[in-house]
């Protein structure tokens, strides 16, 4: 509800600046009592999910909606852990650099968090955990917007993880939920300036859309991706099929799986058959574009929509390109600026193509699915950010925060 | 024109990239190049710029409007000094660091270009030479949308600029324009998803609030300014009013002047018959609070809009606080999030005024003054950011990018 939502946010920005202070200890004190609660909570939360699942179910809801939705002691567990191994990353809060400036003023650039962040999500309870253990490790308070069918789950983990903020003596406030989330509350936090001082929608690309276009507080657009792998002429193939199949059956349904290859045309009769065995074996539905159609036994034409599509299953559109300049074209026409690789041996192709190509990350030689705050070595992952302003990539902790500058003087004034 | 936008933006967009990959010495060379076009080009531009002049006169133009409309000679010959301080500055660009990650794959985040700016202003021709020399520094292309009433003077000047880049051997329409502005372009380039990668409104705060709320692209807020002097009980008086005068009377025109000063009940009867003297006798009006009057002689009685109002002129207005809490609470409702400070002696108070005041900038015994570019010793300034995503309080040239990660393998797939 739209009261409800802006209640909740106005009680997050009153005790935001309280939060932004607490120490290190303080934050990770909490961290680990939350895990606690979630833990000791186990049955409620279960309960409250089952609940919820059953609605989907006599819905008609899909299986897999119906497994994001499903919570089972193992991945309660999970979250719990996700929550105490936020604890031992550092603080990504603090003095970042200080500095003598104009008529000797002391100049401090500290990184501070940003205040009140609303997480717009869909039915994947495990969000709930993970965006408030962010939020709170990064000194933020957070309103939590999950979707209506999760509703009972988020209600019983929100619960638990309000009882670990008791028991570490810090505000529950600090976190806030939309406990009877509709579409009119997503509008209203959307236009709370002033008091939300930032959006971070999770989820498909429809939603990322719709929080974009109604925000009129900053938003970070995250996970829409539709990624390409290029196979140049000078590739190595056994390398090229590898990087494919990887990118490709890993893991389908998330943002970096890849969702086009695209072909050099010169080498284009001897890979593609390849290809098509290699992937068929795989279970992959290859769509391919007319020209490669007649290399690719197993394949069925691409529909008109197919390279825009993120599939995010066992779907792969191929397409045949005349050399880099091409496919850096259909890359940046139809691309998401999410994760875009080149396989190739020749290393002037492949710098050309990594200056040129104007996404978050590019790869040469390497598979699409390492784009991950994890994989990179980020210890957390907020998500991934398909846009260019603040943050870009991969997002851990300390992209949750904005930074402040504080100037000590003895009365300078500006001459 | 809406369609002069579209057409001028595609047209930067289509050699952004080629931009973003030019050395450092092409693109100072041309800022060299573009800074002699400016000087030889004098007498057209100063033709131009009479004739707008003279527009202006006639339709009846405040004096201050004309002024910050006219070009002289000593003001083009800064605009083109300007252009060639540019050059001396470090690369924007370039890595940024270079880490191994999960199975051993390469990562380099490197600092790179947004690609297409647009830069929305007003009647300031001075804005056209700085944001063009801006852009380019940072391997940005961009468009130009200055405001009609200053259209010859900009035409003018972008002839010159572009003059200066294909002297430099640089693709003329790495600088757009908008030659003919009306109302419809400003919307047209706010919603160019895709193309426009950034928009940075340089103005009033009519002009940002419209930028804001109409854009469906990136921006960054910049410049709306109500800020505070908090003098606090244990404040050295003498300090006080230097630096209230200082941040009011230097310079009364900008953002980062004081516009209102809070007082400590406590010292009130004493300070305020100081500050009253010493401000009027600087030609300053004071707007005071009912309270505060009795012991201000020469102030008026505030009214209603006087916390929220940006005056940029010789006018303040004054407050009584009960206290740090009330100032800061004060600060938080009304203010801008752009420059705040408190005079005192009391270290404990001012670490909790820096802690909590939740501004770009936060001072202790200093001239809200210094919130610039050059005087945080930035050599640049882009605009001050009022908000937290990407860049806050003085913008230098490395605000104007972004990054990528660059991932380079040996065939590597995520296990």
């Amino acid at each position: 509800m739209r009261e409800e939502a802006e209640a909740e946010a106005l009680r997050a920005k009153a005790c935001a600046s309280e939060v932004a202070l607490f120490s290190l200890d303080r934050r990770n004190a909490a961290l680990a009592s939350m895990a606690e609660a979630i833990r000791h909570s186990q049955a409620a939360i279960l309960a409250a999910n089952q609940q919820d699942c059953e609605e989907a179910q006599q819905s008609g809801r899909k299986e897999a909606f119906i497994d994001r939705l499903t919570l089972t002691s193992q991945r309660l567990q999970a979250a719990a852990a996700g929550l105490e191994a936020l604890m031992a990353l550092p603080d990504p809060l603090g003095v970042q650099r200080s500095f003598l400036a104009a008529e000797g003023i002391r100049i401090e650039q500290r990184r501070v968090p940003f205040g009140v962040l609303a997480i717009i999500y869909e039915a994947r309870p495990n969000v709930t955990v993970d965006a408030a253990g962010l939020a709170l490790k990064s000194g933020n308070t957070v309103v939590l917007r999950g979707s209506r069918e999760a509703r009972r789950s988020n209600a019983a983990l929100v619960t638990a993880l309000r009882d670990g903020l008791t028991a570490a003596g810090l505000p529950v406030e600090a976190i806030g939920f939309v406990a009877n989330p509709n579409h009119e509350d997503v509008d209203h936090l959307l236009s709370l300036r002033g008091i939300v001082d930032l959006a971070i929608p999770r989820g498909g690309a429809e939603l990322i859309e719709r929080v974009v276009s109604l925000a009129k507080i900053p938003v970070i657009e995250t996970g829409a991706g539709v990624c390409h792998i290029y196979v140049h002429a000078e590739a190595n193939e056994a390398m090229a099929l590898s990087i494919i199949d990887n990118a490709k059956t890993q893991r389908p349904s998330v943002c970096n799986a890849v969702e086009t290859v695209l072909v050099d045309r010169e080498i284009a009769p001897q890979f593609l058959p390849k290809l098509d065995e290699r992937l068929t074996a795989r279970g992959v539905r290859l769509h391919a574009a007319p020209q490669a159609l007649a290399w690719m036994p197993h394949a069925v034409l691409a529909g008109p929509d197919e390279w825009r599509t993120e599939h995010l299953s066992l779907d792969l559109g191929v397409q045949i390109v005349a050399g880099l300049q091409e496919a850096v074209t259909h890359i940046e026409r139809f691309g998401t600026h999410h994760s875009d690789a080149i396989v190739t041996d020749d290393q002037a192709v492949a710098q050309r193509f990594l200056d040129t190509v104007d996404s978050a990350c590019v790869y040469w030689n390497a598979s699409t699915r390492f784009t991950d705050g994890f994989q990179f070595g980020f210890g957390a992952e907020v998500g991934i950010s398909t846009q260019k302003l603040h943050a870009r990539g991969p997002m851990g902790l300390s992209e949750l925060t904005t930074y402040k500058y504080i100037i000590r003087g003895e009365g300078q004034v500006r001459t």
